[in-house]
């Protein structure tokens, strides 16, 4: 079926029915009088379809101020469907139609996008990750299990030479991954052409004499041809990943990164709450990942379980799988990414993230999870590590412990999170 | 003073002081431990600073869900700066501060972007709008008072010739300004070299006929390469205005537009309700065109009063306003664009619209209240023209019309809006 899918949750004092009427046409061939020129064959090739729709609830006040009111607002689920032939495969068009001037229809007084159902055709005309979990193993010369990563902290402040010192000490310590903050690119205090020098240096030492690469996620979030510079630069110094903050460069950015990029695009969603956090306007993680995938993301954040941030484990559960499932219907391109965890992530952590995948395909970042271990930032990596590997063994991670004194120390030092799945 | 202030509504079950510490931390040098690195000469650079703060109320319950709850839920307004120091001038790296994690945080149960504030050294390093009003007033060959401008309709579907056929007439009917719907851009079904093609020749001879040159704004969102292919096919018919939907491309890619157009950018803002439509989460068109601008956009989309879609008329009047007021603070670049005024837009709304302004500079849209005049489309201009001259004139529409027929019609035809300003 060559058209493209997408479900709205939706509030209405008009009536869900009317109001998905009222949508479809605004997202195509309709606008608020029918023209002499929308002709019944033009309504039949371009018009939006609806292709189902449940009411699910009534409420006597809008979730959302709009100029039209009712006695009731109404809510339901709706899919709305379109043709190929409006947009063809462009992903910047498709999101026009997609999440554009509906989201300020007065007929809604809520209006989330939930989902979208993708042909192949569309799947196959995008890049995709370039690199995926599999790459990612490969570049980092063979990894195995998940890769424990951490954040460069303070995220703003350090020189380059202190960036590289602390690359230095995580790099002693063992771990497999470092990344930038999402605050730190190209700041003046901190070039990103001086740390990059710095870091690379550190991180191409310790391969030579070790044979290990550790993976360094390098914010080269910037203007597109400054961008492409910074990857010039990446590959210059043996580069592997390049992190970019999707929702400050937009699709087209990300997508011009993927296009010029010989290596990772690891993408952060830095702003993500903006399209996240209110029931009533948004765009759920699980539609919007398989944009970010289409153009060609390789790692994807989708925050941790237990997190300091808002969004409860059952997101952060369905987040983390969704990257990890087909982007599109039928047998066309996969285009599967490696979730990453973040965001008060300790050892408590590593099993419940592991079993919700059931599979290692994932990064790890933990900060004070592994930087306040007392028996330092080896013994940190070291527990997760552990933990890791009970996980996997589907040993309890406490009766783990019994035999790894890091995990154990780890365990009695970090609180037990409560997790909600 | 070197540096960036952003101003939020906030609320948190925490206290709006308490929530505003953990939102500068978060923006800046801080994570959830206080991490030895982070010195206090390093505080000094680089962490945030709260400016000021404004108790504005408190409520029993959370506005959005929240992974922390309190007994109360207290509200403010804080303005938080940073250094320049910590992002030099980036566009994107600004964006990722002022509009990134902080959107998650679990302390806050709302948070609304409402304004930004630049200092010069920012302004001075972005190209900004390459021909504002005055440069639309030029390239038209001339044109004085508003520019009255359509939308092809329907916003799907029309093949290119039947798109150049529409124009036709439109032109024939005296338009000032047409452009393509935001839904349309490169479909398979009108292709763009197709439709810029036949659209141009109608342009073109009628250009050479009349010396006057209409304004198609033909909407070139795609991915970057293929929006530059766009410019130069543009450039190689004569074109003069280039339409970007700017959330479907983000930043960058407005951006990417702006440094190689030769032409007027004209900014539609599909999908602009994710931003706007909640209260408690979101960012204020006042502090988002400002990015806009900066990244050079020399049209903004501004919504009409009385429109068909969600906003308050006070909100319309006040972005369109803002996109006419400096960018930055002190004596740098204005980088003043022009506001758009579109959605179920008729002889009625011309005269507030002006007048909230000050001034004829913008663009009116105008679909069903240029079609559906009773004497047919040419009238449905003139009408529109004689109710720019009554609000220039200051004088009374209804008055004005005794000696405008057309006028007078289009008065009786189109339903008089109440609007709330």
């Amino acid at each position: 079926m060559n058209r493209i899918t997408a479900t709205y949750d939706i509030e209405s004092p008009l009536g869900v029915d009317h109001a998905a009427t009222v949508l479809a046409g605004e997202q195509s061939t309709g606008t608020f009088t029918r023209l002499a020129a929308e002709t019944d064959e033009l309504r039949e090739r371009s018009a939006a379809r609806i292709e189902s729709l449940t009411i699910t609830g009534s409420s006597p006040n809008p979730s959302l101020p709009s100029r039209k009111s009712g006695p009731a607002y109404e809510r339901g689920t709706v899919t709305i469907s379109w043709s190929l032939d409006n947009f063809g495969v462009s992903l910047p068009s498709l999101f026009s139609t997609l999440a554009g001037n509906l989201f300020e229809l007065a007929e809604l007084s809520a209006i989330r996008l939930l989902d979208i159902g993708l042909p192949k055709e569309f799947a196959l005309a995008h890049p995709g990750p370039q690199f995926g979990a599999d790459g990612t193993r490969e570049l980092m010369g063979g990894h195995e299990g998940p890769v424990i990563g951490t954040i460069i902290k303070p995220s703003v402040g350090l020189s380059p030479s202190e960036t590289a010192e602390l690359v230095q000490t995580l790099i002693e310590a063992g771990i497999d991954f470092i990344k930038d903050d999402e605050l730190q690119a190209n700041g003046p205090h901190c070039p990103f052409e001086e740390r990059l020098k710095l870091v690379s240096r550190v991180i191409n030492l310790h391969a030579e004499k070790t044979g290990k690469r550790v993976m360094y996620a390098f914010n080269i979030t910037d203007e597109i041809d400054q961008m492409w510079r910074n990857l010039d630069l990446l590959q210059e110094h043996d580069g592997i990943c390049a992190m970019v903050c999707m929702n400050s460069v937009g699709l087209t950015g990300l997508r011009a990164v993927r296009d010029r990029s010989p290596m990772i695009v690891h993408g952060h969603r830095a702003g993500w709450g903006l399209f996240s956090r209110s029931p009533d306007i948004g765009i759920s993680f699980t539609a919007f990942q398989k944009l970010w995938r289409l153009a060609g993301a390789d790692h994807l954040h989708v925050n941790g379980l237990a997190s300091k941030f808002t969004e409860s484990d059952e997101v952060v559960a369905q987040s983390a799988r969704s990257v990890q499932q087909p982007v599109c219907e039928g047998d066309g391109p996969q285009h599967l990414a490696m979730p990453v965890y973040s965001s008060g992530q300790t050892v408590w952590q590593i099993d419940p993230a592991r079993r919700l995948l059931g599979n290692d395909d994932f990064i790890f970042c933990a900060g004070g999870g592994i930087m306040s271990h007392p028996s330092g930032i080896g013994a940190g990596v070291i527990a997760l590590r552990q933990a890791a590997a009970a996980a996997k063994e589907g040993v309890d991670i406490e009766m783990y412990a019994a035999n790894a004194p890091e995990l154990k120390s780890a365990l009695e030092t970090f609180k037990k999170p409560s997790i909600d799945l």
